[in-house]
């Protein structure tokens, strides 16, 4: 087999068979078949697409490409939930000491943020001592000990995805429904779980625009998974504006602490209790859904899971007072309003404007090797059909540097659609379920 | 710019223009942008294709990625052709003496052979002491001298079109019109020349097996050539069958030799006096394209296009006396005859799998560096349309190791097609004219 000949085969539009693919990402993992082969087998494969079969076999030949985790000694079912990225989404850090506290293990592989969503990882890194890169064994012993553990992708897990993903990142070969499947999988799938619930995002903060790119992303990933025993569905939930109040990293830790504490905005407790409700159900803690959604609920009002969240930041070296002492938290100096500079109800926003406003600031990164300044947030004051009035505060900034306020604040007003009336109906956030 | 944006514009059918592909080639050249990133570029021109106005840029600017040529010191017009490839075309070993001895400048930088089809330097190369790596200087010496030099392409010439060539070759990113052209005009009009004809190979024997295929590339090679201020003109020719009666390098020399003798089969001695009209007409050495074949023709029958080659080998450092004693040239130990299994009349030939019999014996390159063996060959006894007894000779085969000689004599045998009748119409060598 010769890595040219596959090439040529996508190139025009052939299908690729699980040897052939497994030929080319463990050659290419191993270093024997050099970028620039890769680079022009990607392009292909962006332009030609793959079938079901050919996304199946390539989310396996990378799953396979590094260890593939196995929790047999921690009794239970081991569930998660991968979210595709948006402004303010932050259900990781609920529902995962939710679903934890009734009884299931959440063994959570979480990313980074990159270009104008955040990432789990830099959330848990606003809290100070708290320890992403745990070892294998280490992450063993945490789930055995509280029934969550949250790391990054170490060197172990889908080797493959990880010099593929750099790759197409440099190549514009991204956006590709089987190449972000078999990332996304191939990873979720090595983390040694029994079933996953997927948070597909659409509308104006997500990576898909669209609801049908969303519901296509969603049906291949969900096919996917299916494919290889697991159980899995997915949630196309709305993006059109931010989930919750708050954005940034200190700022979205305390958040998703008043969820816990009974507080918080009603879309992301609503949201994070309906994912943590089919994490219940497909992992078989509830007979269904809505006893999923009442067991949740009821982690939440016992404080059960709470005190779930504060024995994990403990075990993996945080500092769990800032349960109780936000101020511990990194915190930007500086605030200021965006105030509105019309009257009128809000329409809609462009959201992904607010994830690149954050990112301006220091909340985000451009490249993978910037820092994240966790300081630094939005909390935002009104929702898609509020009433506003011209000089009311929109948006309040937490910064620390006022090099590129300015932009900011001009991305930030200008993210918001008014109109003359009320929109006539409420979108749902949960917009459709696929594959229950 | 970023290399990543013009990826994904032509991934997307975007249209690149001159300063993208400026930045992209002069990049790549200097090292600056990684092959990977040419690679996933080539792949999307290959898939979604380069517009006219694309494929005279990228010419443009690979042709001053390095030294164009200028001999503005040698009196009169300067011309070349260029041949896309097949089996036994040997064409440019008697034109180069035939219009050089007509008084024009021929300063030819030609290729080697790769896969079925042979190089003009490999051929050159056969004669002993041939030096086809002049410098730049020593080429201008011979051309001044005897009006025509027959060198490989240096590091001054096109470096661009090498270094992307030899990339495409393991992308499976060759076969594409832009890119083909860009290729084979930057380096034709580095050799400063004022007039080029291309001879555009169709059929079994050819890159392009389609008539329609071979047209497009034409149309657009005459197109970049004229943009760029040139006289250009492509003649579509035969190759469903060899050229002449030889292929094999020794073999070809001596086939040359024999047509400047004014003996050599009808075909190629056809075939090198129409290229060599065209030449001289475009050259303006002749008022019209039939007083160029008048030209062309006594420059054979006087004997002085033989002296030009005679004199041109010798300031090449070769040994003249090949052309009186073909002995010299290097000669395969062994013969065999691959005879007809059938009777009947030849319809046609897979003509391409003479090219690979004749690579497998050692007369060609799977890779670029391997070795070639000069003196095996083949030696064609039959035409389409001739009758043929079964157990006559249809090829003899010159080999020196009997390896691959069995697989080599099935693929021969099986390249020809019989029927029952002579075919109907015997089909032109010259398919059409364009661009004049």
């Amino acid at each position: 087999m010769r890595a040219v000949d596959l090439i040529r085969k996508k190139r025009d539009s052939g299908e690729l068979s699980r040897e052939e693919l497994d030929f080319l990402v463990s050659g290419y993992t191993k270093g024997e078949i050099p970028d620039y082969q890769m680079a022009a087998w990607l392009m292909a494969v962006w332009i030609r697409g793959m079938n079901r079969a050919e996304i199946a076999a390539l989310t396996e030949v990378m799953l396979y490409s590094g260890e593939v985790l196995e929790h047999s000694e921690i009794p239970g079912k081991k569930v998660d939930k991968h979210s595709t990225g948006g402004i303010g989404d932050k259900t990781s850090l609920i529902l995962a000491p939710i679903v934890a506290a009734g009884g299931l293990t959440v063994p959570m592989i979480s990313g980074r943020g990159l270009g104008h969503t955040g990432g789990t990882l830099d959330k848990l890194e606003a809290i100070p001592g708290f320890n992403v890169n745990l070892s294998l064994e280490e992450f063993r012993r945490v789930l055995r000990e509280c029934g969550m553990g949250l790391i990054g992708q170490t060197a172990e897990i889908a080797p493959a995805d990880k010099k593929i993903y750099a790759l197409r990142d440099v190549t514009s070969t991204v956006e590709n429904i089987g190449l972000i499947c078999a990332s996304i999988m191939s990873k979720k799938l090595a983390e040694g779980i029994d079933a996953l619930v997927l948070d597909v995002k659409t509308g104006s903060g997500a990576f898909m625009k669209r609801e049908e790119d969303s519901v296509r992303l969603a049906e291949v990933m969900v096919e996917t998974g299916k494919r290889m025993g697991k159980k899995v569905v997915a949630l196309i939930t709305d993006m059109d504006q931010p989930l919750g109040r708050m954005a940034g990293h200190s700022n979205e830790v305390i958040e998703s602490v008043e969820v816990l504490k009974s507080h918080g905005p009603a879309d992301l407790r609503e949201l994070s209790i309906e994912l943590s409700a089919w994490m219940f159900y497909l992992g078989e803690r509830t007979k269904s859904v809505e006893e999923g959604r009442r067991l949740a609920e009821s982690m939440i009002t016992t404080g059960q899971a709470l005190e779930k969240l504060r024995q994990g930041i403990r075990l993996q070296g945080g500092d769990e007072r800032v349960i109780d002492e936000p101020e511990r938290l990194p915190k930007a100096r500086f605030h200021i309003d965006v105030s509105s500079a019309a009257s009128g109800y809000i329409k809609a926003t462009q959201c992904e404007q607010f994830g690149t406003a954050l990112a301006m600031l220091g909340g985000g990164r451009e490249k993978k090797e910037d820092k994240i300044d966790h300081g630094v947030g939005l909390e935002f004051h009104k929702r898609v059909g509020d009433r506003v009035e011209k000089g009311e505060p929109l948006v309040t900034i937490h910064y620390n540097s006022d090099a590129k306020l300015a932009e900011a604040k001009t991305l930030i007003a200008g993210s918001y659609v008014f109109g003359e009336s009320a929109p006539q109906e409420k979108r749902p956030l949960v917009r459709r379920v696929l594959g229950a």
